[in-house]
């Protein structure tokens, strides 16, 4: 029997770069393990690629996968969802890869509830005025609205409790690096690697 | 306030190579945590030193110790004592400073009943994994070898679960460079670097 992957799921308030430090995780060359892509239904952004940044449907079709529980995840924003399809993580971890989630926080505390044994990774501005500074030089949102989510961002960072590891998004290279640690850390935990002893165990008793 | 120290145990079974583990991940110029120097009541071996190697006090003063429960934890074999000083361990970790002990499985059970958010990890030997495949290979074990060596393995295993990583000792470099991964990883857990966000948080809701 081959043993299950291991979830690894990185999430953290919005605009905090989870995306950019995604990327930057799977240009590694030795990237060893499978990254689930998102389903959406807002419209993509200049450069974003269907089946590479996202999987962008209809909100018709997004609706059908979560009345067939077909989304391991999934929450709405600003008329939009945002999750993630069931099929595929399942299929990797079933394999014996790890699969990473880069997803909101709402959905990581869905993946938490019905995966306990999931890695999961908080990545943190490095103080909420960096975060205030990168939402104004966007330059596409009003103060209003760089306000809301400031509180936003306050009510997301107390939800950091819920994670096992915080990851400052300082530089995009360390925030890569320490994730990569979390990864090769939590692959010598005893509760991941007790089931290859017991095996061998079993095997050697036959 | 100083945001308390970590505290690491490093040990497994007798003869699996902890001390030259320990010794090598201390020449590392960047290892940036403290040895616990343990104390015993055994002679010292051509070329240990005391206060390097270990604290060589008499049974006496070790017994002392014990009354006065100055002992973070202690074990007795073959007619000597073997333990850690709570004092030293205590004022490090009080500093802010990490600190490593590597101490016997009877030891680490006592501090992981007293301390435990410390982070256990567990040194395996090599034939541990390899068991099955060296006994299929050699084909030329007496069949009261064998078992003697599965039911140490079965033993070993059992010791495991109490702790929170297992790291192989196939080679002492790669061993070091796993428990390095693991110290670097558990200093990021969301439940040691919460206190360096709270102050963060407060001063986001004024």
């Amino acid at each position: 029997m081959t043993k299950r992957g291991m979830l690894i799921v990185l999430s953290g308030p919005s605009g905090v770069g989870k995306g950019t430090v995604r990327k930057a995780l799977f240009d590694e060359p030795d990237t060893d393990f499978q990254y689930s892509i998102s389903m959406t239904t807002r419209k993509p952004r200049e450069g974003e690629k269907n089946g590479v940044d996202y999987f962008f449907v209809s909100k018709h079709q997004f609706e059908e996968n979560i009345k067939n529980g077909e989304m391991l995840e999934y929450a709405k924003y600003v008329d939009n969802y945002y999750g993630t399809p069931l099929k595929y993580v399942n299929e990797t971890l079933d394999s014996g890869k790890d699969v990473f989630l880069e997803i909101e926080v709402n959905g990581a505390m869905q993946v938490r509830a019905n995966c306990p044994d999931a890695v999961f990774v908080f990545l943190t501005p490095p103080d909420l005025m960096e975060l205030k500074h990168r939402l104004i030089n966007r330059g596409t949102e009003e103060m209003s609205v760089i306000n809301a989510r400031i509180k936003k961002a306050v009510g997301e960072i107390k939800m950091m409790r819920n994670y096992d590891y915080a990851v400052v998004n300082d530089e995009v290279d360390s925030a890569v690096a320490r994730i990569r640690t979390i990864i090769r850390s939590e692959r010598l935990r005893v509760s991941r690697v007790m089931p290859d002893y017991e095996q061998m165990l079993l095997e050697g008793d036959e």
